[in-house]
C-alpha cells in the first residue's frame, strides 16, 4: 500500500470539477468539494473524496439528482422540515443548518429535520458551522442498515452518526462526531483489505453469533451497536442509534430501520419505502441565549486544561479531548498536503476518464 | 434478603411526609415524592424511593434547600437558564421542562439548562413530561465523578445520564433513558452487596487496570465509559458524558467533571467550586413543528412494529424497545404494588423514627 500526497488545492480542484461534470451548479460543487476535503484534511480518510466515485454512480442510476430544488416544506420560528429533492446530502446538509443558525439568531435556536437525502459526509462538517457563529451546533444522519439491536441477528440500524460541537476560547472546538456503533465500517474495511481478524465485539455473523472474521457483514453478519453486547451495554448503543434514526428520519419523513436506502449503487433500494431517501437532522443554540458566551468558553477552556491534565494509564497517552486529533490534522494536513493510498487515487484517475477531465495532480 | 410490597398509594403518603418534614412546600412534596414513585413503578428502583435518606442527610447538612427561589437567571425566546437555588433536583427539573414546554408551545421548541441544582431523580421522568404534549422530551445531567475518560486513571465524569423520549401512537412511548457509563453505578453496588466479580469492561482500579472487583471504586478505581475500552470505543462513551457536561454545568454555570459536589452527604463538595451545584439540561421540540403528530405516530407505531418483529438471535427473547420494560413494570406495579427489599424498609422506617412520622405500611 503507497499513499501519494496532494495538495488541498490540487485535491479540491479535482473534485469541483467532477461534481461540476456531475451538472451541480458551481455554487453547489464547490460546497460538495469543501465538505469531502473537509473530512480528508481532517483525517478521516473514510468520508472524504475517497467516496466521490460512490457518488457519481449514485448519480449516474438516477438516485442523486445534481439540481435539487431544496426546500423547508414545513416550519415554525425555530423548527423546519427540508425535503432535499434527491440532492448531494454534501449540498442539503449544509443548506438545512443555515436554516437552523438563523432560526437560532432570532430565536435562540433552531431545528431542521431533513428528508429525500443522501449521505451528507462527516456530520462535524455541519455541527462546526454552527461553532462559527458562538452556537452549539449538532448534526446526525441515518444511514444504509448494517447493525444489529441487541438481540437481533438482522440488520435494522445504520451507523447513524451524532455529532456535538462547542466552541471553546483559547483551545480547539470540543467535537464529540461518533457513530452509535462499536466500530465504524471503515475500520471492518481495513481488517477485509489487510485479511486480519477483528477484535471480539464489533460484529456477528449471520446467526447472531460473535465473530471475528472481517468478511462476516458481506455474508449476512451486522455490526454491533456501541456498547458490543448487552452486559456492556449494547442496549444503549442501540437506544442512540434509534434516536437517530427517529430524529433523522421518523420526523422528517425520510426512510427509517431496514428501509433506509443503500449508499452504494450496486445494490437496489428497498421496494416499499416508508419515506423518501435518507435523513438528516441539525440543531443550532445560540450559547448566549445561556449565559454570556465569553463566559462559557473561559470554562469549556478550564475543562479542557483540566482533562488534558488528567492522571493516564500510561504516562505516555494523554487524555484527548473530543476533536483535537481531527484539528490537528487540519492543520498539519493543509501545510503538508493530502495522503491517499494507491487505490484511491487510481479510483480517482480512473473516474477522470470516464468523466473526461484532468488527472489528479 | 427479602421483599415487602407496599402499594403505590401508601409508599406515595409516606415520601410526601418525608419532604413535608424536610420543611418542603406541599406542591413541592408532592412533585418530589411523584418523581421518586415514578422510578419505583417504573423498576428503576435505585433511583426511587431507596435515595429517599439520601436527600434527607444532604438536606441536614444544608446542601439542599427545602424552600428554594427557583428562577430564569438568562433567557431567549426559546432558551433559559435556571438558578436552583441549591432546590431538590426533583423539583428544579420538572420547574425547568416546564419552562422548555411552554417555549415550545410557542415558537415550536425550547432548551433549558440548569444550575444550583441537586440530583434529579430519573431522567425519563422529565422528558416524558414533553411527550404527554406531543413533543420531543430532552433531559440529562452531570453527577459525582465515577468514571475515568479513555487514558484516564482518574475518575472526572458521572454517569451523566442522557434521555430522548418520542411519543407514539397505539404503542408506550419510545424512551431512551441511558447512563453513558458502560455501566450503572447501581449494577456495581448489587455485585457488592453480593460480593460477587463484576465483567470485565466495567471498572478499573486505582491504577487504571482491568478489574473484576466490585469494591474497587471504594479504593479508588473508576468506572468505564460506554464502550468499555478504546478498541470498543470508550472514547465514544466519554464523548456523551462529556456531551451531558458541558449541556448542563459548563452551558448553565453548575460545576463540571471533577467539580461536581457528590450526591452522599459523607464527602464534602471539593472547596474550590467552578460553578454553583450540579447542572441539568431540558429540551422540548414539537412533534407538529416538523410534520402533522398523527403522521409521526403512525410512522413510529410501523418502526416499533418492525423491531419488534424482528428474527431474534435466541427465539426465545424479542428485540427489546427503549422504555418498553419501564412502562410495563408502571402498569405492573401500579396493580401489585412496588417490591422494597429489607435493607430499603429498615432504612426508611429507621427514617421514619429520626423524622417522627408513621412508619412505611
Amino acid at each position: 500500500m503507497n499513499f501519494y500526497t496532494f495538495t488541498e488545492h490540487n485535491l479540491r480542484h479535482f473534485t469541483e470539477n467532477v461534481f461540476l461534470k456531475m451538472g451541480c451548479p458551481p455554487a453547489d460543487a464547490q460546497l460538495a468539494a469543501d465538505v469531502l476535503l473537509r473530512s480528508d484534511l481532517r483525517g478521516i480518510d473514510s468520508h472524504g473524496v475517497a467516496r466521490l466515485s460512490g457518488y457519481v454512480r449514485l448519480w449516474k442510476k438516477e438516485r442523486i439528482n445534481a439540481t435539487p430544488d431544496i426546500k423547508i416544506v414545513h416550519e415554525t420560528a425555530t423548527t423546519a422540515t427540508v425535503d432535499g429533492d434527491r440532492g448531494l446530502g454534501l449540498v442539503v446538509a449544509p443548506f438545512a443548518m443555515k436554516i437552523a443558525i438563523e432560526k437560532a439568531r432570532t430565536y435562540g435556536s433552531g431545528w431542521v429535520a431533513v428528508k429525500n437525502s443522501n449521505h451528507f459526509g462527516i456530520a462535524g462538517y455541519h455541527a462546526l458551522m454552527a461553532v462559527a457563529e458562538d452556537m452549539v451546533g449538532i448534526s446526525m444522519t441515518n444511514a444504509s442498515p448494517l447493525v444489529a439491536p441487541t438481540y437481533s441477528s438482522e440488520r435494522l440500524l445504520g451507523t447513524n452518526p451524532m455529532c456535538y460541537a462547542f466552541p471553546a476560547g483559547k483551545y480547539p472546538p470540543v467535537v464529540v462526531d461518533m457513530a452509535t456503533a462499536a466500530a465504524a465500517n471503515g475500520k471492518l474495511e481495513i481488517a477485509q483489505r489487510a485479511n486480519l481478524p477483528i477484535p471480539e465485539g464489533w460484529a456477528q455473523d449471520a446467526s447472531g453469533n460473535a465473530s471475528t472474521n472481517p468478511h462476516q457483514l458481506k455474508e449476512g453478519g451486522s455490526l454491533l451497536p456501541l456498547g458490543s453486547d448487552k452486559d456492556h451495554g449494547s442496549h444503549k448503543g442501540y437506544g442512540l442509534s434509534a434516536t437517530v434514526d427517529i430524529l433523522s428520519a421518523v420526523l422528517s419523513g425520510a426512510n427509517y430501520g431496514p428501509w433506509v436506502p443503500p449508499f452504494v449503487s450496486f445494490l437496489e433500494p428497498p421496494n416499499d419505502p416508508v419515506g423518501e431517501g435518507i435523513g438528516h437532522f441539525f440543531g443550532a443554540m445560540r450559547i448566549d441565549g445561556f449565559r454570556p458566551a465569553q463566559d462559557f468558553k473561559d470554562h469549556l477552556d478550564n475543562w479542557i486544561a483540566r482533562f488534558k491534565s488528567a492522571k493516564t494509564i500510561d504516562p505516555g497517552k494523554q487524555v484527548i479531548i473530543p476533536g483535537e486529533p481531527e484539528y490537528n490534522y487540519e492543520a498539519e494536513r493543509k501545510k503538508n498536503g493530502i495522503p491517499l493510498i494507491d487505490a484511491v487515487v487510481n479510483d480517482l484517475n480512473e473516474l477522470a476518464r470516464k468523466l473526461a477531465i484532468a488527472q489528479l495532480s
